[in-house]
This record gives structure tokens, sequence and C-alpha cells, in this order.
């Protein structure tokens, strides 16, 4: 097997060999697109359940709309239809003719869904309408990165619409703070929950959430979003209802989505120089079983470590290894790439004994366990594996989060060659974003809290907080 | 709210009633394609909750593979060319440009999928590989029918390779043989599980099987189909493995899949006069609660049902219509459209005496039932609408399923009337098409036991028996 690269000095290039090695996804012979194999996928499923388990208990319903959305719907909402242009990809012919009309695949379902919210909807009674969709969307991607930029990617879209203006801002507050727990209690990945600035808004909405956590070298990525719908889409497709007073009233909208770019994520907060680390609670394998047997033993070892398995299925995802064409070195090897919490080693003495050896996954300790205690000591070790995931990964994003009055001159240069999240103050004037990206950096969302007396750029008096950083 | 039409006289228009008054499905903005709202993807998401833990029972993992394909990939194999072109979806711009080479949108992932194989497969030891997806495809429909025949739409694909022909061959037989399990089982469908004739095979496989069921106008659904790929594609796509005695060789390959026409079949052979009834093993709602109340007795009356719903949430699938602007009598007959297998009823002197109403969607009877015994008598009554419905559908299928030495000219007329399969002789002349064509029947299924001794066409001696129908 290849050697992954160096992760201290060569982030990119181990981030895509890991990708590779443990199987997580493949190029695909369509340019910027990817195929996620089965153990990535598996990752998937993981965090599906789970948001989708969230979904359903706050009265969201799934649905599915049409891949192909006619090219004039894009066009309906002005600024919507500049955002997403250039990244289009575009069905001319279908069923052996030319179209009268183009199709475009969905970059994003807004327009095809507020159109059928507006057939939908009559009374206040009908209100709220709360669906979520689970699918695949394309926008053409030059410069992909698999799982990170690709020109189809996979995600969750949820789309709603209320009676009140106020009613659209807390559902969007609430999928923001579900989005939140989700990431730092499953993921155990910390993020900032903040606003977008205007200008890095979802293409004609009113305000964007987002949420932003830090990778090992020091770049942000963006996790999810929701936005708070402008009423210029449910004026677009007339989208009315008829209101409690018996007029005729717009719709308040909402939307929120996270991609497979977690799983990105996933990779680069808390994998280390042997490969993946997954955090145990959305991991496909929690827990493998590696015997070790010769040809003597072997039908006794294998028949104590498949009861060992049966017993430790009722509770944990436990994959048990009985390749013979292995060596136990190269599956602990495999496992550890592929970033398996833990290991069980089960071998004739070990039996003898009543034990098993533990390995642990993060701190690469191994200790001897007794077999009578091993679902309590699995439980728990799981458990801290999860918590120290998350505390490790919070303490390099704090460690790193730095509240400074610096101006641009000073900090850019550190913020170029070490990454990092800068708390700075801003006064909002956008011809701070090119003199930004000159090193490398990026808005990447507003805080709520301000503490900062001067902008970063101009060092006039700012008027809000923001979190600068290099991005993917 | 519109009437249906009549099952009896008019059986396509109360199809289409069905489905959008019940709310399962609308036309989409586009040609061909429809939009599956909320109630009818609860559906497909009990199927898949179904199926995919069968899958995966089965050593099959999920992945995702591309949605785009280059046209060259379709060409490599020449039969599947000719079989989908016709029906194909093509990009040909995407990021602003005219593309070098067009891309289609996947009719089916055979092509993508064993370029992949080809690339992760090395050993036996890497055999078999055995993974599905969940998806949408596209094939151009002039003729669209929700759920039945739409340009787009939702399905699962199994894709799998093996080291010898028996073994994939055993696969083939497996997932047909589960998906059996499943329609009869689950979906209460009785179904003819067969080969496909030559000239119905999937286009580039050796073989197909599939699945028929039989709708309420005599009509047959093909309800899935598994199939034994050619060796042409791995010969195409240059898939090999080293295999045991150290020489290249090709794997054997299946695929297999249902899609969401499944839901058509469930409104078509279960449905009433009333709507759609719904087999209580994948119905969203098992148990609609109606809280029956006047002013004076409401917050008594829906306390009450709260705490009734509460404890057959334990063990049911429970909706509370609460609804305050509804009469009961709307109530029932939403419910009734939508095929809800049970009622109850409870209203003020059914809580003083203990007791509710229970109403079966299928007999349509109703009964007070002791609130102490509630929980047992549910169990029983969703067991036996399943049952029942299973029961219905294969006696209404058995009546109408002729074996006959007849000729075409006997029974032609009555299939072309009436519908119905029809169990017959055949040479495999193909010349039978035609003829049959002009009946508007099909060749559905070639059985495996012949029982016939003459040909229904030429009257020559049968070489095998063959069910004939009209289909959809």
């Amino acid at each position: 097997m290849k050697k992954l690269a160096d992760i201290k000095t060569q982030f990119p290039e181990w981030y895509q060999d890991v990708v590779f090695a443990a199987e997580l996804a493949d190029q695909a012979p369509v340019r910027g697109c990817m195929v996620i194999r089965p153990y990535g996928y598996a990752l998937w499923e993981e965090i599906q359940k789970n948001l989708d388990t969230k979904f359903k208990e706050t009265g969201h319903q799934n649905a599915a709309f049409p891949l192909l959305i006619p090219q004039s719907f894009l066009q309906k909402e002005k600024e919507h239809v500049e955002g997403f242009s250039p990244e289009l990809a575009i069905v001319t012919h279908a069923g052996g003719k030319e179209l009268e009309e183009p199709l475009v695949i969905r970059p994003t379902s807004e327009t095809i869904i507020h159109s059928m919210f507006a057939q939908w909807l009559r009374s206040w009674r009908d209100l709220p309408i709360k669906v979520n969709q689970w699918c695949s969307v394309v926008r053409w991607e030059l410069r992909p990165r698999p799982f990170l930029r690709t020109s189809e990617f996979w995600w969750q879209e949820g789309h709603t619409a209320h009676e009140t203006a106020e009613e659209a801002a807390q559902e969007a507050r609430d999928m923001h703070q579900m989005y939140q727990d989700f990431m730092e209690k499953d993921l155990a990945i910390p993020v900032i929950a903040a606003k977008k600035p205007e200008h890095e808004k979802f293409a004609g909405a009113d305000a964007t959430f987002t949420l932003e956590a830090m990778m090992q070298d020091g770049k942000a990525v963006q996790m999810g979003t929701a936005h708070l719908i402008s009423q210029n889409f449910a004026k677009a497709f007339n989208m009315t209802f008829q209101d409690r007073d018996g007029g005729l009233s717009y719709p308040y909208l909402t939307s929120w989505g996270v991609t497979t770019r977690l799983i990105g994520a996933i990779i680069m907060v808390h994998g280390d120089a042997k490969g993946l680390i997954l955090p145990p609670r959305i991991a496909q394998i929690q827990v493998v079983i590696v015997p070790i047997f010769k040809t003597d033993n072997k039908e006794a070892v294998l028949a104590a470590a498949t009861v060992l398995a049966k017993q430790l299925k009722k509770s944990f995802r436990i994959h048990l290894d009985t390749r013979e064409y292995e060596t136990p070195g190269a599956k602990f090897y495999e496992w550890e790439l592929k970033g398996v919490p833990l290991r069980i080693e089960l071998g004739a003495r070990d039996i003898d004994a009543g034990v098993a050896m533990i390995a642990d996954r993060l701190t690469g300790l191994k200790e001897a366990i007794k077999l009578a205690e091993i679902e309590e000591m699995v439980t728990k070790k799981l458990s801290d594996i999860q918590d120290a995931l998350f505390e490790r990964a919070k303490k390099y994003r704090d460690e790193r989060l730095y509240q400074t009055e610096e101006s641009l001159a000073e900090f850019g240069p550190r913020l170029q060659a070490e990454g990092g999240f800068y708390r700075v103050g801003w006064n909002e004037d956008t011809n701070a974003l090119d003199a930004l990206k000159a090193f490398g950096g990026t808005i990447r969302c507003v805080l709520p809290e301000k503490l900062s007396t001067r902008c970063f750029f101009s060092g006039q008096p700012s008027s809000c907080d923001i979190i600068v950083a290099k991005a993917y």
C-alpha cells in the first residue's frame, strides 16, 4: 500500500491520499464528479439517519421534486439566476429531439419547489408547509476536490413556508441550532454559528446563517447554511394564501441544507498521520474484532471471536475480520487507516485468560480487559473517544482563534502563512474583500456581538465583529 | 372535494383522481415528470426501509455513482446503446461552455458502475462486489402517467460481480425471490415470478427475471426485474481479475431493481370506490384517531385522545387528527380516501364507557372495543387487513388467470375487452408478437413449467408456457 503524504507538511495531498486509500470515494470518469464508495457512503447514511430523525421530530416531511428545471424558472428571480448561471449543466436534447426550452439540472430546488408551493397553498390553514428532500445537485466545478467541491454533490435541502415573518425567522434559527447540535455532538466538530455578510448570502435570500469549522491546516469549511428567503421568491411564483382576515398574503420562506462536504470536514478535523479517525456516533464500524490465530488454534479462536462479535452486535456496530490471507499487522494498519475507533484483538492465550486486548484509535493505547466487563468498557471507551475528539478539535480551534485589533497589514501575513480564524472589527466596506483576498482570506461570518472598536481594513470605527479566514 | 371517477367503468381516470386527491403525487412543470408529495413519498420511504434492511442483511452495501455518464460509455455495449438511445436526456452545455463530449443523464447505471468495478477489481479475493444505489433515473416519456411511466422515476439499482457463473445466477435468483417475498408479504400483492422472453430482456442481458402482478382492470404491471448481465459488459469495460489459478478472468455480473412504479401497483391492486387502501405494513399512518367533541367537552376529549395516541404510538404508526375547522365526517372521508387501514373514533360517551369505536377501511365495519384491550385489537386488526388484502388480490388474480389451449383468435377478443392473464403455449416464434399486439396483448413472462401442448399463435407444438396480458 502507498504511504500517506505527511499530514503536517502536505495537508492537501494527505487529504486526497486518505480519501482514496480509505476507500471513501473515487474520481468518476466525468469531469469534476466523484463516486462515493460504500465505506464513504455509510458515513453519509449515518449522517442522514441522524438528521432525518431530527427533521421528522420537528414536523418536516420528505418529498421528491424533479431533477430538471425549466430554464425560465431560474430567471424568475433576478439575483437567483445571476448567482447560479455560471455553474449550470443544461439539457438541450431529450427523447431524440431538441427541446423547445432547455432544462437545467437543479443546482438547488427553490424555484421548482416554490412553483409547487404556489399550487398547493390556498389558505392560512395550509401553513406551515415543511418539506425536505435528500438528493444530489449539480454545480459545474473546474477545480474539484472530493467531498469539498465536486460538480455533483449529495445533500438535503429543507424548504418551508410560513404565515408570519417571525415564524420563518424562528424556523431558520431552529434549523441553524439543530445543525450546530448535530455537528458538535455527533460529528464532534466545534462550529461558529453566525450570519453570513451581505455579499456572501444565498442568491436571493434576505439572510443566510452559516456554521464555520476549522480544519487542521487552519482553514475554514462552511459546514451548512440556513436561509431566510426573500419574499421576492413568493412574488415571482405568485405564491399567495388567504390570510386570517380574508385578504391575500405572501408567505415567508426558508431553506436550509448540509452536504456530503461534511465528510470532508470529518476527515480534515479528526484525521492523523495514520489516516481517518471516525467519531464513534457516526462510524459505520465502531469496533473491529481481529482474531489472532495459527493453524493449530484457528477454529477455537474464530469460534470465540464469533461469540464475542455476536454479543457485542446487540449494542454496537461491529465488524469481525476473519480474512485468512491478511496478517494481523496488515489488518491493524487497514482499520487504523479507515479510522475505526476501537480494535479488539483476541488470541488463544487471551481466551484462556478470559481477556481481550483493546486498542484505542485516538490515543493508540492498548490494554487488556476482562471479557466479563467488555460491554461496559466498550461503551465507556466509545463515549470517551467521542468526547475527546470534540475537545481536541475545540482546543485546536480555540488556540488559533485570534481576537485582535490589528490591521490587515499586521495579521495578513500570518493568516496567509498559518491560517487560523481572526476575529476583527469591520465597518462593512466591501473594498476590504479584495485586500483580504491578497492574503488568501475571506469573511466567514458576522458575529452577533461586537467587541472590536476599529475596522481591520479602514482603521475607521467598526460596526461589527467578523471572522476572517482562508477557506475551502 | 371533487368526486373520484367510477372505479368500475373509468379505471384510468379513477387512478389519476386517487393519485392527485390523496396527495400522493402531482404533475411537475417539466414535461413527463412528477413531484412525489409527502404522503406518497412516505410510502416510498417504507418501501426503502424494508428493502434496504434485506439488502444489507445479505451483504450488499449502498454507494453513490454519478448522475452524468459520458455518451461514449453507453456505446461500449452495442445492445445497450440501442435499447436506451431513444429515451436519453442529453447535457450539451455546462459551466457556461459547450462540452467536448455530451453527457447523458443515467437511464440506468450499468456502464458507469462497471467502469468503476473495472478499477476496483484486482483479485478473486475482491469478489463478490455487491453494491446498491437509491436514486432517480431519466428515460424520456411521451405518454406519462404518475408512478407508472414518468420521464424521471426513483428506484434502487443493485449491481454485483461474482467469481463464477453459478454464483451470479444464484444472486439473481436470490434477489428475484427477495422481491417476491417483499411484494407478497409487505405490499400484499401476489406476483408471478418468472423469466422474460428473449425479446423483452434488459438491453445487453443474458436473462431477465420479472415479477408480474394483475391490476383491478385485468392489466399487468411489471413490478421489478433481476438481470444476469452478459459478460459482454465485463469485456467492454476491461473488467478482469486474477483468478485462483493465477490467470485473468472476467467476472459474472447481475443487476436488479424496483421503482416508484410499485406505488402505482399498490393503488391499482388495493384501491376501491372510496380511494386508496394501504397495506398496514407500509402505511405511513396505520391508525388515525379522530376525536369527536363539542365546545363543552373539547378539552376532556382531546386530552383522552392524546393519552390514547401516546399509548398506541409505542407500537403503531399513529396520527391524531385534532383539526377544529373540519367536521368528523369530512375527516372520515379524507382518511378513507388516503387509505389509512384503521380509524379510531373517540367521543365523550365512549370515554365514559371505557370504549372507542374502531372502523376497518377494508370492510367498512365499525365496532366498539374496550380501551383496556385496544392494543391487542389493533394488532390483530392490522394483521387481518394485511392478510385479507393479499387474499383478496390473489383471488381476484386467480379468477382471471386462464390456462387455455385456445388460439389467439379465440381468446384475443376476451383479452382485449376484459384483460386477464392467459397461460398459453408458445413455440417462440416472434411473429406472434404483432398478432398479439392487435388485441393489445404482450408476452409477460415464460413460465418454468410446461403444461401446454400447442402454440397459441401457430397451432404447432409448443415449446414453453407463457403469460399473455395487456400491460402498463
